[in-house]
């Protein structure tokens, strides 16, 4: 097939990543190089930024600011949450024609998948021919199809970095820590605060994860003999962790949040991320649950974790380029719409094939942790996580023990 | 003077660093290469390993693990939070004694400087020639005569990229946001949030530190003039911001607390960190008096922020290292006991050199912003504070925008 030539759009959507900017200039790069993009336009907070025709010439961009934006955390577009309607894609067309508009590149997650091919079914219908393309990022790392998502290697690298030197802080002031890290429905990025255990003592003792409901007096339970066998307990607990014994299985959250003034999304969901209600709501049940002598402390991670300057792993940065570049890549030797997979292969070494996929496949439904990665207890991972996640974040920082404090 | 003959001994103290263990191997390699003491005995968790008698020999640590020990944050001998008593001075003697234990170096900050002033005036009354000196440490940068703290820098490296970070997530996704910093009585690591900034809308737009008393109403008016004027606000606030119309100036924190079951220590202070409290109110102060529809959230770093494995300013890590080496030096050039100070030449260039000073001047007694280094109105810093702090962090991550987003 011969690609049409045509100018190209890109937007940024969803919460950041530390390498959604890669993509960006991935995209950037492989438009100019096609021969047959003859503009690209950045649309400032994503399909906001298209009904409302705030653009930014992208060709126009020097090399070195380019490569210096790829590595700063967080949409250089910035972004939006928006899911258009059939009418306001009708009017992005507009504006798109009026620029000779034929490609559509949307980096983002499951949601954006979503708003990628509304978008692209829409111009189906209205007869507007648009090769319309999702460019996956999400620390999440929930998007379906692909091995792992672009941004979570480095948010992966940040909760295991912290949870390496937490685990080395509880270990010389010895306590109860408990410690709330991102995810709604996926444990992957909770998950990862394992990746930096080194000695069999060291924390995390336990991982709580949103694929496994838990009751309070497990939880408790769990914790109390940890503490009884080490002195001390290093806990990773999900933000989306669900109560067991709720009706309907609420996250904590959501029943914490009965009667509170968090925040709720136009979906109804609750905010969880930029309070820190879900640990110290936690803090306090252990304080209640095992006596008030015991030192109990909570942090939240919040939105450190998503786009923190400097962590950054450095096959992630890697990966999410090649995604922009493949993206275009597919638009124009592919047409329609789809999104970049990355397929592992399989064998010993890490090495990533990249594969265009239906969106169908990618947008709105998410995945969470395979059974496989998680302990049969339900409050740890298993090694095959381990060795699942290790070459996404990279080697980690240096950590030794004296020979006689082992 | 002819330093004695006769073996060491040394302890970490109080809240752990990045660099700590940079100090420990620093005294470790000092006192090898001394020809003078014999042995070193690492206590483990300060004075309780001297009481107890929980030693390791740290001239048998091979040199390959104590540099990786030496870039391994948190104490490495663990760390303890206690003021010993006259007889518990004495019981430690007996120990030392009987291992001939000459020389006692201690890593921490005012509270363990003040503990190695009264070991040393125990010693000295009770006859026994004991030299006894101070390494600071503490990322809060409170201690008096040094020009900075080991410690200290490789912490605001954290704060700083952490609002470099949080500052485009912001501009990415707009609204108001509240991030709380350590630092119970000083401002230096909250003001740190203001080195990352490159651009003059880059936040932190406002920057609220213990040293000035604020009421709610100027907190609020302030962040509204900002979020009108930008359509976003980051905010950095130290833990420790006092309530200006509260009786005798409580902590924010204090005025929360009345009837929670935050912690005290046993001196009666609050716990600060280790709780979303403070942040968690703020945002509902904001969210009360500025209208629901505007997106508000905090964060509170915790304990990340002081052993955040990777993220370690050179300058720091060096210096940290001297100032282990350089108490080995001076006790056995004075004898007696002291601190080691860093003090700054003065000129364009940074340099440092070390000088021993009286621990009456280091103990107990803490410092905190210098007025030059905080604006007029109370509510950020000046570019004195900027210049005073940018060589302790090192160069800070990569930060562009594209030329269309300036």
């Amino acid at each position: 097939m011969e690609p049409i030539q045509g100018n190209a759009i890109i937007g940024q959507s969803g919460g950041p990543t530390a390498v959604i900017n890669q993509s960006l200039v991935g995209v950037v790069e492989a438009a100019r190089a096609s021969g047959v993009i003859g503009k690209l336009f950045g649309a400032r907070h994503g399909v906001r930024g298209i009904l409302g025709e705030d653009f930014v010439d992208l060709f126009a961009e020097p090399a070195e600011v380019l490569e210096e934006v790829a590595q700063t955390p967080s949409s250089a577009l910035g972004s939006v949450r928006k899911k258009p309607t059939r009418d306001e894609c009708l009017a992005m067309f507009e504006v798109l024609k009026r620029r000779d508009i034929r490609y559509f590149f949307y980096v983002g997650g499951n949601d954006s998948a979503e708003t990628t091919h509304i978008v692209h079914q829409v111009a189906v219908e209205s007869g507007y021919p648009l090769s319309c393309w999702h460019v996956p990022k999400t620390v999440d790392n929930d998007l379906r199809v692909t091995d792992h998502c672009p941004g979570y290697g480095s948010a992966a690298r940040f909760v295991a970095s912290a949870f390496m030197g937490d685990n080395l802080d509880n270990r010389s002031l010895p306590g109860i820590k408990v410690n709330v890290v991102m995810g709604r429905h996926a444990g992957f990025l909770t998950a990862a605060s394992a990746l930096g255990r080194r000695y069999p003592d060291d924390g995390p003792h336990l991982v709580y994860l949103p694929e496994r409901p838990l009751t309070r007096d497990q939880f408790v339970s769990d914790v109390a003999e940890v503490y009884r066998r080490l002195g001390r307990c290093v806990v990773a607990v999900s933000e989306g962790i669900v109560d067991a014994a709720s009706p309907g299985h609420l996250t904590f959250t959501e029943v914490i949040a009965q009667g509170s003034d968090l925040d709720r999304d136009t979906h109804g969901n609750v905010q969880l991320s930029g309070s820190g209600a879900l640990g110290d709501w936690l803090m306090s049940l252990l304080k209640q649950s095992l006596g008030g002598s015991i030192r109990v402390r909570a942090d939240t991670f919040g939105y450190l974790q998503r786009s923190f300057p400097g962590v950054v792993s450095p096959t992630d940065a890697i990966e999410a380029r090649m995604c922009g570049r493949k993206a275009v890549e597919f638009a124009l030797s592919h047409g329609g719409d789809g999104s970049v997979a990355m397929i592992r292969a399989s064998g010993p070494g890490y090495a990533i094939d990249y594969q265009p996929t239906a969106l169908a496949n990618v947008a709105k439904e998410t995945r969470g942790m395979p059974d496989a990665f998680i302990a049969p207890e339900g409050n740890h991972v298993t090694q095959a996580f381990i060795d699942y996640a290790m070459p996404l974040v990279g080697p980690l920082p240096p950590y030794g023990r004296l020979r006689g404090m082992l």
